[in-house]
């Protein structure tokens, strides 16, 4: 079973319009709602998978009910924390060319609450064999939230994977997750090594070993991934980066990664699942849902190489 | 007493960001709600001036009871009747350079949820001297809604006013409001006539008593307002038009006529009021707020011509 955690999970609401103009007023044609985050977004792509996945994180007010309801009816198993601040919305608005993000910050939480939640946590962790710990922390959580929680899923013997940012991640590495996916954006805050190309890559996560990271998966965008464990270093990708929506690729790479960990997958075998499973994503015109077809098509044409 | 009737209300929502870039994701630095509407902004510019006024309309779902909550917090007085449907949001984004607007559409309303709110409607009308009919009516309501508050309003023997647009407009001219508040747009889509002037206005504005108007305040955004009365034609200005919100602007214009028709007050006083309250909504930051010391200095700025 695999656990993702998303302290700020989200309804994500879609508006559709004509055509983006600054500073006018749209009326909006459509509005479509689902639950969102990047956790949540981990756990739909696995369900879609097939593969057991239980998604947990804070979701409070009646917004956070009705992100529930919706991760409900997409059949996806889920133990949200209720806390006394709503959920926060991520809106986007999308028109014929492109989208354009709102996201808000987030309720605030208190600190009974947060300490409620690792008691949650630590308590929906029998049989848990890999968590995932995803995304930002709402106004209020400490910046030591993700270093808690691995902590505790490491006493449960749990495998770890953290993609976060900033203060979080940095404290989070001190508690050695067994595995970060940091992009290039994420690698230069921490490193201070702009990363331009695969070498600088290898030079950043190495820095980031020193943190603390265990394994270290990079991704570049349209240059692939960069993987750096005990086992060796590789890089894999496509002959050519797909144009499309990127939104939710990073977590669908993350649920290939969480796949592979759980299954005890080679690194080349993680890597093929992780770049075609992302690639899939970006032909998705929704965060959190794949083709299963594409990706399987997608996975024969992922490039591994030995670096 | 002044009832004012807002079918389609909203919670207004304003997502603060530094610089709107089309296509980007934005992180919200602070979100503000209130409750909103055309006709809760009227009601709200209203009890601002200390004159006794009562907000109805539809307002259902969670985001309904945010918004009747938010009103009652501002201690206007409310009557909304709830519905299954979540009530719309207006999403606002300001950034330091101006603001871009998306409006949701508004909750589906059954026939007999819109059959509940006009006995409802009908009700709420003894001792109601006013009603004011505004904005746009959410999906499901019929096109003859305004027609039928409006029947309802007169045959209670209340004065009537209809600030609203397209067919919900034109069917309502059948039933003969005392008074309705077109813009240069709405008296083009209903006369065909371009509104370039306030010659321009006068003639769009006897084709709309041909429709069945009664008195007809014409409001041409920085060029004041055209009234047509039995009484007589007037126009009425700033020497120079202000900058600024135009957001409210013609709702704190149709708070100054309610107010007008309330008193009976001689039509240049009503006029002098109704342009320096839109002119001191367009001064304020906030849709259905005005600083009295505004409106005041604005009162003896304006300029009333006999036409």
């Amino acid at each position: 079973m695999i656990l993702t955690v998303t302290p700020n999970a989200a309804l994500d609401v879609t508006y559709q319009i004509d055509a983006l103009t600054p500073y006018a007023t749209h009326r909006v044609g459509a509005v479509a709602e689902r639950a969102g985050g990047k956790g949540v977004n981990v756990a739909r792509v696995l369900h879609g998978l097939g593969t057991p996945v239980l998604a947990t994180g804070l979701a409070g007010g009646p917004t956070g009910q009705r992100l529930r309801e919706l991760l409900i009816a997409d059949d996806v198993a889920e133990a949200f924390l209720p806390v006394t601040g709503d959920a926060r919305r991520t809106v986007v608005v999308a028109d014929r060319a492109d989208a354009t993000g709102f996201w808000e910050p987030g309720p605030t939480v208190t600190a009974a609450e947060w300490s409620g939640f690792t008691a949650h946590f630590a308590a929906l962790l029998a049989g848990v064999k890999v968590v995932v710990l995803s995304g930002s922390l709402p106004p209020g959580v400490p910046a030591t939230a993700y270093a808690e929680l691995l902590a505790l899923a490491h006493a449960a013997g749990a495998a770890t994977i953290l993609d976060a940012d900033g203060d979080p991640l940095r404290q989070g590495l001190r508690v050695q997750p067994d595995l970060v996916k940091p992009n290039a954006a994420e690698l230069h805050a921490l490193t201070g090594i702009r990363v331009d190309g695969p070498d600088a890559a290898r030079a950043a996560v190495a820095a980031l070993r020193e943190l603390g990271a265990g394994d270290v998966v990079a991704s570049l965008g349209g240059g692939g991934l960069v993987a750096v464990s005990e086992q060796g270093v590789w890089r894999a990708r496509l002959a050519e980066p797909l144009t499309g929506n990127p939104t939710g690729a990073g977590d669908a790479c993350v649920a290939a990664l969480a796949r592979g960990l759980l299954a005890g997958q080679p690194w080349p075998e993680r890597l093929r699942d992780a770049v075609a499973l992302s690639a899939a994503a970006v032909l998705s015109p929704v965060a959190g849902v794949v083709d299963p077809a594409v990706y399987e098509r997608l996975r024969t044409e992922v490039i591994v190489d030995v670096c």
